[in-house]
């Protein structure tokens, strides 16, 4: 059995085809044949070498699949994966539902070979049934951009009646509809009009470029990957406000210690979420047709979508199908 | 009517006499006799101009003393007032018990003269019953440092159980007797090696002049002004930690945004507390005897007592007595 992949032999290096020899499936694993995996930012950091020596390194968890074994699944079941391929299950974390902080995560295409390919394993754990209404090339990107957005919201909700989310591109876009399918005030902060026309598609109420207003918001989703200027989005909060950030930003934010203080105001960070929230997540996509726009290429051009998503050039999520 | 305060005039100035006509009485205010009244850092902030032109300040904002007019209390009864003096009662703060986030909050002592003067008027809903188990020179201190250091236990109890308190001083040293008497497992920081013994005596389990270690708080309170090293000190939080800053920090905390995306963490801060956070706090401290360790000195040597406090000389808290 070998399964055939794109890999970065190296930092920065190009993708090239990879062939390789899964280990054993487990009797817990579920086999994947994939059809579809979208592209994310940290396939980028991956691949460029930013987050570690990975290498050979398949990018990919953005996985959309039909099972081909294990006993979790019937075979032909549609089914996605995300960021996390497994976790030990008997920690604190894994007990109260909050596998993401398991200390034996395992990540899908970090020490693992990811969705870049033809097929995977995972734990069955971390494979989640798609609903039937939601296609497969559109639903990719939920899987780690969607819950990633979707978990703070979550998180958050007595904060959660006016939103501003920053950055509007991958997780961006995706943040934007679901905070419009919880019900809250949207506003999108953007570096480029002419994103105003789709973002309020996406389900913003207000569009800027420029400055936010003083204490107008109750939660901010930077999903920018460049630190903002903390002094204008922590003024922008209302009292008991949280700035969530959920790109991962090379730089420190700088935190003035009084707008803490004096309103109780909060800075925090997200990533992804359990997959109990994955598929309450899926429901709500469902239910309320909650998509991401992608642009689809075969997956021999791995190379030139990872570079679009490196340029921020995808509009607004890049997807592989086989 | 005329009250007795010391004031001071100008940004920096030595705190002098200052006699002034008090307001009418309203019929929701309370008149006290100030028997005590603690230092705070913030006091020495006012009177420096730090926080802007408010002269002539008249500081002190942990007060204590006997009623001598107004509908809510017997005469004679003894009463304490903290930072907060009153606060509009109609907005969503107010009215969710969150009167310290409320627009209209009005400051004992900024915009008003406070309580280094032998009587103060203040909204009744601000003055609270002190236990008679308390005795007013060691529990003055709990109406501005206690509730600052409370309200994060209160407010954080899942993540309560590893508490970290840094800087031992007015703050601090209540910090730590709150953390004990809550059950938490307590870490003294301190800069110097020579507050160990009192340290374990307010209740440290562990004291170090050092760093922390890797992942082994679920809180740390910041109490002291500067802002510290957040790497090590975020490093030093478990999966969704809270860092707490509560000292007023003039330079901003350098966060990178790594620690609170992995692992859920969050850096805030806090403020004093609600009028029913203060009186449960009250019950707290009489019941397990949590008290300030307190230099007390007459009422006529404010300006030298504010000034222990601004060199962090006071061990642990200084108070006036008329």
């Amino acid at each position: 059995m070998v399964f055939n992949a794109y890999a970065a032999k190296q930092a920065g290096a190009r993708l090239e085809p990879f062939r390789y020899e899964p280990r054993p499936l487990r009797s817990d694993e579920v086999e994947i044949a994939i059809s579809h995996c979208g592209i994310c930012h940290s396939d980028v950091h991956l691949v460029d070498g930013e987050w570690g020596d990975w290498f050979p390194v398949v990018p990919g968890h953005e996985i959309v699949g039909t099972v081909t074994a294990g006993r979790a699944f019937a075979p032909g079941e549609r089914v996605g994966v995300g960021w996390q391929r497994d976790s030990c299950g008997e920690c604190e974390y894994c007990r109260a539902g909050e596998e993401v902080l398991c200390p034996g995560h395992e990540a899908t295409c970090q020490g693992n070979f990811g969705g870049f390919a033809d097929r995977i394993r995972v734990n069955e754990r971390f494979a989640f049934r798609i609903p039937d209404d939601l296609s497969s090339e559109t639903v990719a990107p939920l899987l780690c951009g969607g819950i990633t957005v979707y978990k703070p919201l979550r998180d958050f909700p007595a904060h959660g009646s006016r939103v501003g989310v920053i950055g509007i591109g991958g997780l961006g876009h995706l943040g934007l509809q679901f905070a419009k399918a919880l019900g809250c005030e949207v506003t999108a902060f953007s570096r480029v009009a002419d994103k105003e026309a789709d973002a309020r598609r996406f389900g913003a109420d207000h569009f800027t470029t420029g400055e936010p207003e003083k204490e107008s918001l109750d939660l901010i989703l930077n999903t920018a990957h460049a630190a903002p200027d903390m002094d204008l989005y922590l003024g922008a909060l209302r009292p008991k406000g949280v700035f969530c950030q959920l790109g991962a930003a090379p730089s420190p934010l700088s935190v003035a210690a009084m707008p803490l203080i004096g309103g109780s105001r909060t800075v925090t960070g997200s990533a992804i979420g359990s997959p109990a929230l994955i598929r309450e997540m899926l429901a709500l996509a469902a239910e309320r047709r909650i998509t991401a726009r992608t642009e689809v290429l075969p997956m021999r051009d791995a190379d030139d979508a990872l570079d679009r998503t490196r340029r921020n050039q995808a509009r607004y999520r890049m997807v592989l199908a086989n």
